[in-house]
């Protein structure tokens, strides 16, 4: 099923439309043609909606979000809804500050999501005010655990019946959920958090994968998940003893690039909740 | 003559002032250091046209336009029309909304370009406004073959009579035209289609070798596209089994910086039409 | 004592707030998660502040500053003071336009830096409105030899009296001065100049460094200084015949992302004047 998941990214080579930060934004760009995919960025009031109308996915990330950004971002995100495009919201560093957890509010209520991807204390910031994000990072108090892996899934389920949206929290177990279903996901490799932006390469990974298959946005995420975590644990495997966070990130990259349908269907590792 | 200019570009170092997208701006920084020349990026309206008033040359690229860096866009070229700098464009993703095609078509209107590069539907979207943009990419139908070859040369050639500028269409075949000779270069490789910013960086490593040999704009373009193309070649080679668009991406600003005149001399692959 | 400085880094992972330009920022982002910090970028007047105190330094480089960043760093910057986090400046380009210049300098009068970084012509530019910046490189007649020590040693630490900032000059050898001690350092290659950016990944270093231990302020910019410096060495050593600038700065963020306090002990080269 992932695998073909995976084929049917490159065999549609589906074009995304980012509104994303410029922090990781040529990562971003890169991991989205190593899937196959076609990335196009563009976040200016005047283009935002008529570049969205000529993708077929719409990426939005508020990594480095301003005031000239956000209203693009509403207005993609609307134009997209309208012409039933698959939107994935990257909700970056909600709860670090009144215009990050303001901004994401508002996208959820005024923008349907098919996936939102965040790690635990955004998710949290995003469903309810709460959670205790350390910047852009997962505050440790609220890791996902196997002890509190049940917990979450419910949280995330409960989300997701609220939002529509597939909730995806990624952590050392990412759980990918709709209202009934859920995957815990347990590929990757803890160095993946020692790059900037793994987070954000997800979600454009994730959004390739949902728009080239919007019939079934749970599968596409899980999918999208069990391949970059799949990628990092390859990537990993080829470090040599002088490399570091840098190469780790090509490494991931080109294991993106490289990786089959065959390949993520042996390497991924999940159960169903 | 292309190892010359190669080496000139070395020698003269010259400073190239850019205003271009924040996706691949690092490549385009980096490609620029790796040829020999020195980068300088500024795009906020009250240090425009002073910065290229320090710089050699001007490099405009389209990629993420937004209000704020469109009127620098304009007051530079204009400046740099005025101290006669050499100034490149590349319209990326010109046709694929009105505020591209609209800003593409008033700075060649009001700027005095060098050098035009751009896959070949930018430059027909930019020549004719027909031509079918897929986001960044060219349209498949407009792909340059050895069938179609002789009508894109012959629609290059009028362009850069009407503009006064070289025009530089890349793609499988690459053609560097003026009003009465056109260079069709056969080097590259098309794995360079799955990096991001490859053309961005192109565009960079021209305004690069026409600002360092302004007297010959046919002639540098040429060889800047050839000195792009063969390092394609020499980083495609250099690829082992894991190495993929990130990997590959280095590769080529790793073969750009130890390109050699000589070296490029030999590899060079095109013929006169 | 550099060897624990870079320890604390990795102990505490202080958060840094990064007001920074577009072109440098992934390899800044890399450059603080491989020396064991964690950045955060955020430049929006709206948030500029809260992201700030939420954060334990902050770091304002100027390289692409427009007009809506540019109030954010002074808001920033005074809430950082205000709060008594370490702030760094990198005044990158200054002297190359009035904005660049201006700005810089009411920075300086207005918000108080635990340490200032640049090349010489940058400081000069900084200190005197006199030194000649050629776009963001340093002038070579300005540059710091052998014979001219001495005088950049008394200039910086005058310079370091009036601003009561550490001044970190970066070259051949780089001085990091306070009013009463300066460390001249002698680590670094000069291929570290073939990449964008090298001198904005170090001022981020810095306020790593600074503000894991703000007690220190001049050993935690030396320690940073080195730091940098024997990374370069340590990835030049690394390079193939094929590698060029761009593998060249992955190996540095690589070495710094493996460096141990007891390496950086062994391969720190300075003296005190």
């Amino acid at each position: 099923m992932f695998g073909i998941l995976l084929e049917t990214v490159r065999k549609k080579a589906p074009l995304i439309h980012n509104i994303t930060n410029y922090v990781t934004v040529n990562d971003c760009a890169n991991i989205l043609l190593a899937c196959g995919a076609s990335p196009i960025m563009a976040d200016d009031m005047e283009e935002a909606e008529e570049i969205t109308s000529i993708c077929g996915g719409l990426n939005i990330n508020i990594g480095t979000l301003n005031g000239n950004t956000i209203p693009s971002m509403f207005a993609a995100g609307k134009k997209a809804n309208a012409l039933n495009h698959p939107v994935v919201l990257d909700p970056v560093g909600v709860g670090a500050s009144k215009l990050r957890t303001q901004t994401a509010h508002r996208l959820v209520d005024e923008v349907k999501f098919a996936v939102i991807r965040g790690n635990i204390s955004e998710i949290k910031a995003l469903a309810s005010g709460t959670g205790t994000t350390r910047g852009v990072d997962a505050d440790i108090s609220d890791a996902v655990t196997d002890e509190t892996l049940a917990g979450v899934v419910e949280f995330a389920r409960e989300f997701a019946k609220k939002t529509g949206a597939v909730i995806t929290v990624t952590g050392a177990i990412d759980i990918v959920a709709d209202k009934s279903r859920a995957y815990c996901i347990r590929n990757g490799h803890p160095m993946m958090s020692r790059i900037t932006g793994t987070g954000c390469q997800l979600s454009a990974l994730i959004a390739a994968y949902v728009t080239a298959s919007p019939e079934r946005p749970l599968e596409s995420a899980a999918a999208a998940v069990c391949a970059m975590g799949l990628c990092g644990e390859l990537a990993y495997a080829r470090m040599s003893s002088l490399d570091g966070n840098s190469s780790y990130r090509n490494y991931i990259i080109d294991a993106v690039c490289n990786l089959t349908g065959d390949a993520l269907e042996r390497g991924a590792k999940y159960e169903m909740r």
